[in-house]
C-alpha cells in the first residue's frame, strides 16, 4: 500500500461524506403528499407554496438536491452564492456575489430573497439552505441603513480591539435577517433551516449569524461596546439612531426565547466537520488501520498544529501510543496562519510543511492536511501531503524549508517538492482534516 | 472526586517514578561479590577501585542512592551539580556551580573529575551520572582553549544563526569530555554512565553531549560551518588552531564507532519523561479514568500547545473521542515561549493559562502542566492547573486573559486566580507534563 495514496483516498472519502448533494438527500424525502425534512412532516396540502432561499459558498449544490427531490412542487426560490460557486437550477434563481467582503450584488440579491419571503403565509413552507460564507453572501442591512455604514462600523470597531463576540452583536442589530431576523420576516409561513457548518462547535447563532435561532444580545450591549471603545461620536448617525431606538423600544429586538415566530421555524444540521471526521475514521478502518478521532475543534497556529502532530507519530513509532501501528490518527477544524512573510500558502499547506521538518527521515509516515473545500489559501491547492522524504527532497533542491515556513511561503516548497494536495473544488465546505498515518497496513 | 486534587496525585505520583534514588536502585544492586548495573556485572574482585562521577541537576541525588548500594565500595567521587541542588554525601564530594551559564566554578570541578578519571585503570569501573543541565554543568574546555573562548564561539554562532547541531558540533569538537571524551579519557577502565534524560527522544548523544557515545562529526564540519557562517576570522585563535590541528590529524577525532575504548562504555537509560507519563497514567487508571498517552515528543509554542489540549476536552464532551469520558489525557515532552511581553512565567503556566481560555465555562474539566523538577521558569512554580472557572474567576477579578497571555505574565493571572501548581523543588528532572482531564469518575 502507497500510504499517500491512502491518505488521499481516505481525505476523498471524508469530502465525499459532506457532499451537500448527498447531506440534503439524507434528511428530506416526499412521502406520498408529504415533504420530509429530518424529523419534521410537511403535509403538501397545508403547505401549498414552497420557497427555496439561501445563501454560502456550498448553497447552490445543496439547492439542486433540493430540486431533484421537490422539483415542481418549488414555487419559488433564490439562493446567493460566491462568485464562481454557481450552478444553473430550473425552480430556483442562482445570483453570485462576492466573498468574503459582501458587496451591492450581495446586498441585491438579499434584497430578492427578502421580497420573495414576504409573499409566504400560512400555506407557505420556507426552505432556507445555509452553508459558509452565508453571513458576508447574504447581507441585509437594517432599515435606513446602507451596507457601506455597516461596513464602517465593522471597520471601527475591529481597529478599536473588539472581538467577535462584540462584532457579531453589533451586527445582528444592523440587519434584517441576522439574529433570528429571517424567522420574524417568514411567519406564519413555516420556515426550515438546513445548515451544513463551518465552524467550530456548530453553533446555530454563529452559523449565517443565526437567521432563525434568538439571540441573547441586546441594543442595549450595542451601545455599550460603542461606547466601551469610544467609538460612540465616529460611528454613522444612522447606526446611532437605530441603536437609540432599539433602546427606546420604537423597533424590535432581535428574536428572543419567548419569540412566537422561533416556534415556527427549525433548524437541522445536515453536514459538519464531524460528519467528514466519521467518514475518514471508516475508510481508515476499512483499509486495515486502527483509528483515533482527536478533534474536531483543532483550532489556533496552523504551523504549531504541526509539530503537534508530528509529535504523536514519533510516539506512536517509539511506544505504540496511543495507539498501535499502523495507526490513522484524525483531526478536524479550522486553524489559523500568523502571516509574518511575503510567500504563497494556506493554513493546511503551512501545517503540513511544520510537521514535515519534524517528520524528517522517518519511515512508513504521512500526513496530511486539507480544506474539504478544495481550496486552501490564494492557491490551487487543497493543501499539503508529506512524509519522512519531504525535507531530504528539499534538501537535494536547495530548498531551507525554515526560510519557507518563515515566509508563509508552504504553496512554494510542497509545490517543488511534489507535497501538494490537490482536488479542485468540491462543493463542500466543513472547514479542514487532518490525517496522520504511521506504519503500513500491508507490512 | 475534586478533579483538580485528582490531576495534582497523579502529577505528584508521575513525578515520584522518575525520582533519580529509586531510578538508581531499580537498576543497580549488589550481588555478593559482585556490582550489577542493569544487565551488567561487575565483579568487585576485577573492579577493585570504583569512581563515581557526574553532572546535572538530578545527580546529587543519584550519587546519594549509588552511596546507599555501594558505601565503602566507593574509592572516591565528585559530582558537579546546579547552585542549591547539592546534598551532603561520605564518600562522593558534591561540588555547586553555575547553570545554564558555565562558570569557573564548574570549570574546576570538571577538572577534579578529570583528574579522578586520569587515575582509573583496568582495575577500575566509573560510574557516571548523568542528568539535565549536565553538558553546562561539566564544561571541560580542550587543552589551550579556555571557557571565555568555548563561549565567544558560541555567541558568534548564534548570532550568526546556527542551528543546535551545528552548535554541538563545534562543543564536541572542544571539551575533552563530549563528544564520547570520557571514554576515552577512562579508558582501560571499564565507564558505566547513568542516564536521567531531560530531553525528547532521549538520544544518548544529545544529553550532556554524550560523553561515551560515538560522534558522527568531525574537525573538518568544524572548519565549514564556521566558513559557511563568515565568522573564520572572529573566532579566537586558539579555536582555530585546533580545528586545523584536529584536520591535520595532529589531535585525535571525537569518538568513533571503530574506537576501541567505546567497547568499554555501557549507557543505561535510567529514568525519562516516559517513565513519568506511564505513572501517570497506571495512576489515573487507578482512580476510574479511561487513559490515553497522547506523546512524550511535545515541543512547539507552548501555548499553542494548550490550545490544542483544550480542542480535545471539547471533541471528548462533544463525541466521546478520542475516549470516552471520564477521561485522562496524557502528554509530555518541552515547549518553548516565544518572550514577546515583560510578565512572568514559564513555559508549563502559559500553556495552562492559553488552554483556560478554551475550557472557559466548561464543567468538569481540568488541565495541568507542570515541570517535573518543580520549577517553571523563573518563577516559584512548578505550573499551571485550571479549569472551565479559571477565566470565570479572572474576569471577576477585572483581570483580561488575553492581555496576560501577550504580556507572557501567566504567573500573576494564575496566582491571582488560584490556579498555580506548586511543588517545590523534587530532586528530578524529565521535562514537561500535560494532563487533561474531562469527566468525573465519582459521578
Amino acid at each position: 500500500m502507497n500510504l499517500k495514496d491512502a491518505a488521499r483516498t481516505i481525505f476523498s472519502d471524508a469530502v465525499k461524506a459532506a457532499d451537500p448533494f448527498r447531506c440534503i438527500q439524507d434528511v428530506m424525502t416526499v412521502e406520498g403528499d408529504v415533504i420530509r425534512i429530518g424529523t419534521k412532516h410537511y403535509p403538501v396540502g397545508v403547505y401549498r407554496k414552497v420557497y427555496v432561499v439561501g445563501g454560502g459558498k456550498a448553497s447552490a449544490r445543496m439547492g439542486q438536491a433540493v430540486e431533484e427531490i421537490l422539483n415542481d412542487r418549488i414555487t419559488d426560490g433564490w439562493i446567493n452564492t460566491k462568485d464562481g460557486h454557481a450552478i444553473s437550477l430550473n425552480h430556483i434563481h442562482v445570483h453570485e456575489c462576492s466573498h468574503p467582503v459582501p458587496d451591492s450584488r450581495g446586498v441585491y440579491g438579499t434584497a430578492k430573497i427578502v421580497n420573495m419571503l414576504s409573499e409566504a403565509d400560512e400555506h407557505s413552507l420556507v426552505i432556507c439552505l445555509l452553508s459558509g460564507g452565508g453571513s458576508a453572501l447574504m447581507p441585509a442591512p437594517a432599515d435606513g441603513i446602507t451596507l457601506a455604514q455597516k461596513q464602517e462600523v465593522t471597520k471601527l470597531l475591529l481597529a478599536a480591539g473588539a472581538d467577535i463576540g462584540e462584532l457579531n452583536t453589533i451586527r445582528k442589530h444592523l440587519s434584517i435577517l441576522k439574529g433570528g431576523g429571517m424567522a420574524r420576516l417568514v411567519f406564519p409561513a413555516r420556515l426550515h433551516v438546513l445548515i451544513l457548518s463551518d465552524v467550530i462547535g456548530d453553533k446555530l447563532d454563529t452559523i449565517a449569524s443565526g437567521p432563525a435561532v434568538c439571540d441573547t444580545t441586546r441594543f442595549s450591549d450595542c451601545l455599550e461596546i460603542c461606547r466601551s471603545y469610544g467609538i460612540m461620536d465616529s460611528i454613522p448617525e444612522s447606526v446611532r439612531e437605530r441603536f437609540r431606538k432599539g433602546v427606546d423600544g420604537e423597533i424590535p429586538e432581535t428574536a428572543k426565547p419567548n419569540d412566537t415566530f422561533l416556534s415556527f421555524a427549525e433548524n437541522t444540521l445536515i453536514g459538519n466537520n464531524r460528519l467528514s471526521v466519521n467518514a475518514a475514521q471508516k475508510s481508515a478502518i476499512d483499509m486495515g488501520f486502527n483509528t483515533l478521532v482527536l478533534s474536531t475543534f483543532i483550532e489556533g497556529e496552523a504551523s504549531e498544529t504541526g509539530t503537534f502532530f508530528a509529535s504523536i507519530a514519533s510516539e506512536i513509532q517509539a511506544s505504540g501510543n496511543p495507539l498501535d501501528m499502523p495507526a490513522c490518527i484524525i483531526g478536524g477544524g479550522e486553524t489559523t496562519v500568523t502571516v509574518r512573510g511575503k510567500g504563497k500558502g494556506g493554513r493546511n499547506q503551512e501545517m503540513a510543511l511544520s510537521a514535515s521538518r519534524y517528520l524528517d527521515g522517518m519511515k512508513d509516515v504521512v500526513f496530511l492536511s486539507g480544506g474539504t473545500d478544495g481550496t486552501d489559501g490564494p492557491t490551487d491547492a487543497a493543501g499539503g501531503i508529506v512524509d519522512g522524504e519531504t525535507v531530504h527532497i528539499g534538501k537535494k533542491k536547495k530548498l531551507a524549508v525554515d526560510d519557507y515556513l518563515t515566509n508563509n511561503d508552504s504553496y512554494n516548497y510542497l509545490k517543488k517538492t511534489g507535497n501538494l494536495l490537490v482536488t479542485g473544488p468540491t462543493g463542500t465546505n466543513v472547514m479542514d482534516i487532518q490525517l496522520l498515518l504511521v506504519g503500513n497496513p500491508a507490512l
